[in-house]
């Protein structure tokens, strides 16, 4: 076998069987040995963005990493931004990056570039193979480094020669064991700080992060706040967030820093699950970096080095005993918004999301302003998945919802995306296509950079800004998102009331396969609002 | 002053007045600046690496620098693929990338990465600015780094506290002036070493690269070639090849190793004039990494720490003088192929392009397979500027456009565009409608990744591949690139035979404006060609 097989084969020993990929000459050993690992499942990307994305949404939903297969240094460099997203919702992710031939790097050719130090901004772990004999050692450590716990970005860079010569692939006692990571501890002192918080009567809440946002560390926490009347939250922008009936109703903390103030207002105690301190997204002049109210004491029960499901059971278990009553564990009750009539607006849109989502439906919610009424229409809504934009990079929405659909193919995906932020990375909907991927992706088409109109406000003033604000506009021309959806292989209709758009809504539900519905709203910035500072 | 109106000032006094941006929350205060310098022209982007090819392709016409504006680390890494193909042609660039301020930075918030290490894999220089008042010495130091000579990226990262705080802007006396580079020597023992060669009266070649593939440098060795009858070649990937009737004829070396090695064989002396031993674009399996022929005497003239125009001139000189004789410069003659008729085929779309190519217009080739028969169809045009994929990351072609046509709004530019290459950064078309440039991108639309499909045959060979070469069919959906400029606001026509694209081109040629020419062809990769090795 060559090192190329090896690799494959290795990878997909390890159940790493998913392959999002935007290959080049130097990848094309690899991308011939597919030949010969059917069990690899490879899927072509047009731009790498949407590969690391895709890998980022697959990881997210799949549990277990995805790989990628990029091109040298400039193919990894286009999939850094949603590769930055994924490092944030700490998403395992195998990547590997093919690179010239050992003996050909020195001639500074016009490919070569400094791949180490890319991958080393988003990588959890980086190693080079140097030998096809090594091949299955490295890849394997690859996924043992992926898998964590945490999750993390791990990138093999496999040399051209690597792949192309032959060596023995070692039977299974020759190549170390898939190691995971030991089992972490957590901090019985941190347990009783915490449970003496929200004992104490005072207003109290839990900010849940990482893997305390779904799975039995949420339901841990759903516990503690039936025993104790805590608040649940969670941070701005969670990974994965189990959400809907009978799931316990936790807050998003809000974007702009005046409404977290508004919303932390006379808290008293505030512990952290896997989860920051509550900071602003930027900074703005005169702004505090810390956004917990003046006399709220903050603990950390778990940080992302320990079991933060271990620390809330625990807890659960400690509060509950406590409370010396049966406890009921904190549920959201079952509801959905009536279907909505009339004008087409970023509420109604929600409000008709809300009316229909189905069970077991996975969204992927990169509305930014738009999507300010997502959260209430939906919170009695079946059980679901809410995924969101970790990093803040611009382009996650449309590529992680193709690695969600691959990780889950029997549940309905959903693509919630603003008109500039689809633009990063559209590419995403020809590989829906190309897969057949049951996404239906819901445009809120506002011809505006809305999140930046407000910033602006905001820096320049009301009166100010006459050019940033031209420059900003994205309506001169008007994008066609129907055009575009068109050109890329996937149906798209428009819609102009609420109802056209439940309609459309109901029938992307009913067809297999991807949809567009392009929604025109009016930007939420047109309002005069100055958020951001106080 | 604030920071941001203190940096766009001193950029525009340095006249470096263009800025292709897509910006974030920490550059708003920068946005917000461009009301007090209406001298800057702002262009906005729809995704960072359109700026950065943008920069490229305006850098390159212009000869100084444009500047760029990116919002942190994934904006920056956005741009990261064409800044490798500005830093490979050498482009002059002030890249601006906005940062956390400097408060801000230890929260670790969701956009935080490491700015310093993407931007050390492009720029030859590279400074953050900590207080406002540094802001006008390190913006003109950043012009006088990215100016050279050579030119390079200099990336400026400038802390959104730095931007929205006051400062006095210096009086120029206490601003550094502008510090071009000393100006450079050249070896006239490497002079005399080229001349014996050339004079050898064996067969002998110049390689041109960089500076001497246009202007002074290259009519220097038009004069060489008339005095001494050596070959004129370029580098496979010029950044600007000046060349049409009346300028020398300079054969662009071939891509394809076993193609170099055919047009080199028989040579016994090659001078490197700041070009690089010429070198396999990729390793293969048994392939030497040396492609001049074996008895092949490599010389280098100069390389790019040297003048090498002084250097091409001061060879002229001498083997003229000793020619004894009057010399004539090398000189393309004047001639185009006649109209094609029939079928659309790379070639005959070539053959249109020859016969109809204004004089002084902008050709930016991104054809890949497609493009081969370019070459001799314009040779004999009306002079004109040819702009190639230097660091070989596809998503050059139309960013590059767009920033030729901004530097020079009065020639015609051309995007010869494959389409597996188009897909990368096709969001430029947007900015081309948006200002109105007159771009006509020439779509060689063959259903395939053809350069692939060739590399894949030479990897896995004729019989093998068969799930690599499904992986890599982008036929499946067929992209529709007239939905797709349409929905970017470009004009675009399908032309289905040599008779409707000749039309189509003279149509677009007296329109001004975008326009987008589909054009069906064939593959050459349908061919049963197998490239590469020898």
């Amino acid at each position: 076998m060559n090192g190329a097989q090896i690799l494959i084969q290795t990878l997909a020993d390890r159940e790493v069987d998913v392959c999002f990929t935007n290959p080049g000459t130097s990848e094309m050993h690899i991308v011939a040995a597919l030949d010969d690992v059917p069990k690899m499942r490879a899927v072509l990307c047009l731009y790498e963005g949407v590969a690391s994305g895709a890998a980022d949404g697959y990881g997210r939903m799949a549990g277990k990493p995805g790989c990628t297969l990029l091109h040298l240094g400039p193919g990894l460099a286009n999939a850094l931004a949603n590769f930055h997203n994924a490092r944030r919702a700490r998403t395992p992710v195998v990547n590997v990056v093919g690179d010239h031939a050992l003996s050909h790097k020195r001639l500074d050719t016009p490919l070569e570039s400094d791949i180490d130090a890319l991958a080393g901004t988003v990588s959890g772990w980086t190693r080079r193979t140097y030998r096809s004999a090594d091949v299955a050692s490295d890849a394997t450590q690859a996924v043992a480094k992926a898998s964590g716990p945490p999750g993390r970005i791990a990138t093999l860079i496999v040399p051209a020669d690597v792949s192309w010569s032959d060596a023995v692939k070692p039977s299974p006692p020759n190549v170390p064991a898939l190691m995971r990571a030991a089992a972490r501890g957590m901090s019985p002192e941190a347990v009783a700080v915490a449970a003496e918080a929200l004992r104490s009567g005072e207003p109290a809440a839990l900010l849940l992060g990482g893997a305390a946002e779904h799975g039995p560390a949420m339901r841990a926490a759903a516990r503690i706040a039936g025993a104790t009347g805590a608040k649940l939250y969670c941070q701005s922008f969670p990974a994965r967030l189990e959400r809907g009936a009978g799931r316990p109703p936790v807050k998003r903390l809000p974007y702009f820093p005046s409404d977290v103030a508004a919303e932390l207002a006379g808290l008293r105690h505030l512990v952290l699950a896997d989860a920051a301190d509550p900071a602003p997204f930027f900074a703005y002049p005169g702004l505090s970096s810390r956004l917990a109210p003046d006399g709220c004491a903050v603990s950390r029960l778990a940080d992302e080095t320990e079991d933060v499901t271990a620390a809330l059971e625990a807890l659960a278990d400690e509060v509950c005993t406590l409370a010396k009553k049966p406890v009921t564990a904190l549920a959201q009750e079952a509801g959905r918004p009536t279907r909505p009539t009339g004008a087409l607006t970023a509420e109604s849109v929600a409000s008709a999301i809300g009316a229909l989502l189905p069970e077991n439906s996975i969204v992927v919610d990169e509305t930014n302003t738009s999507g300010i009424w997502l959260a209430a229409a939906t919170a009695g809504c079946p059980p679901h998945d809410w995924l969101t934009l970790t990093g803040g990079s611009m382009g996650q929405g449309l590529p992680t919802a193709v690695g969600a659909a691959m990780a889950c193919p029997d549940r309905p995906v959903f693509a919630l995306e603003g008109d500039g932020s689809a633009m990063y990375t559209l590419q995403a909907l020809w590989t829906m296509a190309r897969e057949g991927l049951n996404v239906t992706t819901v445009l809120f088409d506002n011809g505006a950079y809305a999140i930046l109109d407000l910033e602006l406000q905001t820096a320049a003033g009301p009166e100010g800004g006459r050019r940033g604000h031209e420059l900003i506009d994205i309506s001169r021309p008007a994008l066609d998102f129907l055009a575009l959806a068109r050109g890329l292989g996937v149906p798209a209709q428009r819609v102009r009331t609420a109802e056209e758009f439940t309609a459309a809504l109901e029938h992307s539900l009913m067809e297999p396969g991807p949809m567009l519905i392009d929604c025109a709203v009016p930007s939420v910035a047109s309002a005069a609002r100055t958020p951001g500072v106080q």
